[in-house]
């Protein structure tokens, strides 16, 4: 075996994303159930720091069950590779599971090549990435940037307290704050991930290097006119908050001719009338509009947009509105020199790669805010996520991988 | 007391009116849940079979559960008047019952005032009128256009079919077709209703003259597109069901000023997306078109755009489409004599009346197939009804009582 050409084994991959798989599948819709501190994911935590050990690596979970496995000189800063193993219900075989994965099998394929790295390599799989308590905690952890009093009022949909589930786990939730990396013990932090969108595809290009995780505003919004009679109420004494709702979703695609570009996004995605009956002209109707752009001037120029949206089509159908902003993220723009490197890592593999934003959310945008990050996309068929039809080429997946491991490779150095 | 002079004893009325609203009533919230064929329902229905009992009426029930209080002859056609007493769930206190209340209240003040009709009045309480299961199915059984194939196929929207419910009140379904009352043996049926809409008051008219209860269509939608990340989909590879919705309800106005008239409604009540989540591109939405006009060829011109406008919505939108008729039911002109007689009844009372038509449904259009019958409206505050907060100003309820009083005693004449 050289010791200077390192490479991916691809069956090997295929087997850990296999293995981590066999965790939380449900054989009877295809899809997987990892969702974060349920009893999947933990399950597969510790599966997981079992193979790493098996590998020979420095295994360790953090206080939010963030999982390490370390390669590479025992003391001193360390490169983090990864992402993260929890799922959305219901969720896919590739979504955060591949970059983990991913991760493994580069340390392996650097071992394998007998690589000793002057700088340790840590394989990170992230906890609760995926949002069950509307965060994304286990990197915020590490980012040092999770509040305790954002995880003592932390909840999940079905109103479980995230400090129960914590406990639950066995793990204490004032283990947050000590999860904290301190700021240059870590030097970068590379995350692979699905593109979950259809760029890639559409394209014919194997890989997707992100410069910007676009920043994210969801407004809440509230018409109010009157629940009528659909048979006894004149059209012209009507106060129809559908009627509101459409013309607001009717005016998304000139407000964004008209305020956006091409990474602008703008979505009304929940949105539910009252009392929704056939016969009656709906007097409530609440929507959320999501608003996402790789500019945050363009985000608040879009917003304004909305906004005034919403008012004139309040007025146009003599309803009341009330508009609440319901979360708001910056875009986050990733390190341009390890942009540059894996631009130049792709070049020298003949690889084709994309500059593109992102337009959802990833460990690597939290990441940002401690070291140095950057995000490696791979297609994803048809542009689905979260379900169980997700799907990426192995060949695209060889690719990807092999261009986390010559990043890596690079920015380890050998000892 | 004089003979020649009945009147409508507006107290008297009250009372009766808040003795059926015993029934049914819930504190918390101040609606009425009489809802057809359920316990309350059939309670109330015996105890306004004793209240006729105790004035002397001859009282009976019928297949379907429809009451009956014969006053006069005990033989030969007869005039009916009447409404429903079932209201939809957490209904209000007017809707159907003030109807049947009227209606004993004019036979009251017939006794009262010594009048021998030489043709028999009969009060009637039709049951399972706001469409629980559907239909109309009382004034259905009586004009002879419940079949029994229907009744076989009922079932409320928790999915309990009509013959289990009537089974549960101690009904045989069967009954239902015995239920029909022979052609002649009714010479006339006269209804007063709450308007349900805000056409009297916003005049300042007391009474409502109905000659045309409006049709209606209902088109049940189904958009189907893909349900994608709303960050990492562009705009223009999005194939978004609720731009599809908001394009066809943003159509309806300029449908309606090209193809519609002053009596003509398009209305989208019920409205679902899926799966409903911020952050999902709309996969699907499912919503119905309720169409209604007095003229069926301003229904089915109606139809064709609103069909149009969704196929236009569709293609615009990149979505697959169907569109199934779910409900139809043509308008019907009620009887122009009875009509004119009302108008002239109104004049010599000295009483302001609009002849307008009906948007919503009644026992009326059934009972026009077996007999000449009318509709009288008085006015809803606020236009509100199937509601807690449903109202008519008792001096417009003496009004209406005293048209009915006045058309009575002219069609039965004196013996």
């Amino acid at each position: 075996m050289s010791k200077r050409n390192p490479h991916i084994d691809s069956s090997r991959l295929r087997s850990l994303l296999d293995g981590v798989n066999a965790f939380g599948f449900n054989p009877q819709t295809g899809g997987f159930n990892r969702v974060g501190y349920g009893p999947a994911d933990m399950a597969v935590r510790a599966w997981f720091m079992e193979e790493m050990r098996k590998d020979g690596l420095t295994v360790r979970r953090d206080g939010v069950a963030n999982i390490f496995g370390r390669f590479g000189p025992a003391d001193g800063p360390s490169v983090l590779v990864g992402s993260h193993l929890d799922t959305v219900p219901e969720g896919g075989a590739f979504d955060g599971v591949l970059g983990v994965c991913v991760a493994l099998e580069c340390v392996r394929a650097m071992r394998d090549a007998g690589i000793e790295p002057a700088m340790a390599v840590e394989v990170v799989a992230t906890a609760e990435e995926e949002g069950r308590f509307g965060g994304m905690l286990g990197s915020q952890a590490i980012a040092g940037v999770a509040t305790a009093a954002w995880v003592d009022a932390a909840t999940d949909a079905g109103g479980t307290r995230l400090v129960e589930a914590m406990h639950d786990c066995g793990l204490d939730p004032r283990g947050t704050l000590g999860a904290a990396r301190a700021p240059g013990s870590v030097r970068a932090f590379l995350e692979l991930h699905i593109e979950q969108g259809p760029v890639l595809e559409d394209r014919g290009i194997p890989i997707g290097i992100v410069h910007t995780v676009a920043g994210v505003v969801n407004l809440t919004v509230r018409l109010a006119g009157a629940a009528n009679h659909s048979g006894t109420t004149p059209m012209h004494m009507r106060a129809d908050a559908l009627a509101g709702l459409a013309a607001v979703a009717h005016a998304v695609p000139h407000v964004l001719q008209r305020h956006g570009h091409d990474n602008s996004r703008i979505t009304i995605g929940k949105a539910d009338i009252h009392p929704n009956f056939i016969h009656t002209v709906p007097g409530k109707a609440e929507f959320v509009v999501n608003i996402r752009d790789t500019d945050d001037a363009v985000i608040r120029a879009l917003e304004q947009a909305m906004r005034a949206v919403v008012a004139d089509a309040a007025e146009a159908n003599r309803l009341e509105y009330a508009i609440d902003e319901h979360s708001r993220m910056a875009p986050v723009a990733l390190d341009p020199d390890l942009i540059g490197l894996l631009h130049q890592e792709a070049d020298r593999l003949g690889v084709a790669s994309l500059d593109m934003p992102s337009g959802a959310g990833h460990d690597a945008q939290t990441m940002q805010t401690l070291c140095p990050s950057a995000l490696l996309f791979v297609p994803s068929r048809g542009g689905v996520s979260h379900a169980p039809d997700e799907w990426t080429d192995w060949e695209d997946i060889e690719k990807g991988a092999a261009l986390v491991l010559a990043a890596l490779v690079r920015l380890v150095g050998e000892s």
